[in-house]
């Protein structure tokens, strides 16, 4: 394996500085949750870190440590607001897994009996539909912290 | 959603307490790593806490942090160990999201170029072949830790 360098022009970089907008659900000192704008569910969301990550192959370990424990805050909070009847969580490392965007990152994906999940990477979600599904999380976000 | 409880006659807590095998890779104080007996992909391996929990939703965000270190190291392991060229981690909570051992893991899977995954819980993998896969993850953790 090579080691690929961390690029500050990826678009998680500039949602976290502000250059880009996002659907933003939850954020602390250390990471931020916004809804992914190609939702392969209902409520698909991301958790990622605020510092600088390619992935999870060269992230700190305190870095990890405080994505996962939003990761469940924001599932948690995911399971009530979708009313879902499961939760997975997808993380992908360099091209070949799947990884798009190359800032750490880790899918929040409500899942739903007999529902499958649509394409990764695949359609554009309606702008009005996940600025509600947002606003849904958040509310119950604030309920559960 | 209802609030399953923790069933320690689950296949991992009996690995866990020495009454069933398991291919380990890796184990400290807090985690333990085994091959996936039904690998989507070669090198497929788990990562699981010691103590007791459903999944993610009911887990200790200390526990949470023990394993996602532990995800990395063998992650990382496991892109040398099978000259991988991504990696995918998945993590499944209750049934509707593909959770089917109701203890908390992580699947680690290495990614290669071109090859699809095969399906989740599918057929059972030759027994030799996971003794040597297991033989080269343990090799390369060992170098790497």
């Amino acid at each position: 394996m090579s080691s690929p360098v961390y690029d500050d022009k990826n678009p998680f970089a500039m949602i976290l500085r502000g250059e880009l907008p996002a659907y933003k659900v939850y954020e602390d000192h250390d990471t931020v949750a916004f809804m992914d704008i190609m939702p392969r569910t209902d409520g698909h969301c991301l958790v990622i870190p605020r510092n600088p990550s390619r992935n999870l192959l060269d992230a700190e370990p305190e870095t990890l440590a405080r994505v996962i424990a939003t990761v469940q805050k924001v599932g948690r909070a995911a399971m009530k607001a979708f009313d879902a009847d499961g939760l997975q969580i997808d993380q992908y490392n360099e091209a070949p897994s799947g990884q798009t965007v190359f800032h750490l990152h880790f899918h929040v994906l409500p899942r739903y009996e007999g529902v499958a999940l649509r394409p990764h990477a695949g359609q554009m979600a309606d702008k009005d539909l996940l600025a509600s599904h947002a606003e849904k999380l958040r509310a119950a976000l604030e309920q559960t912290t």
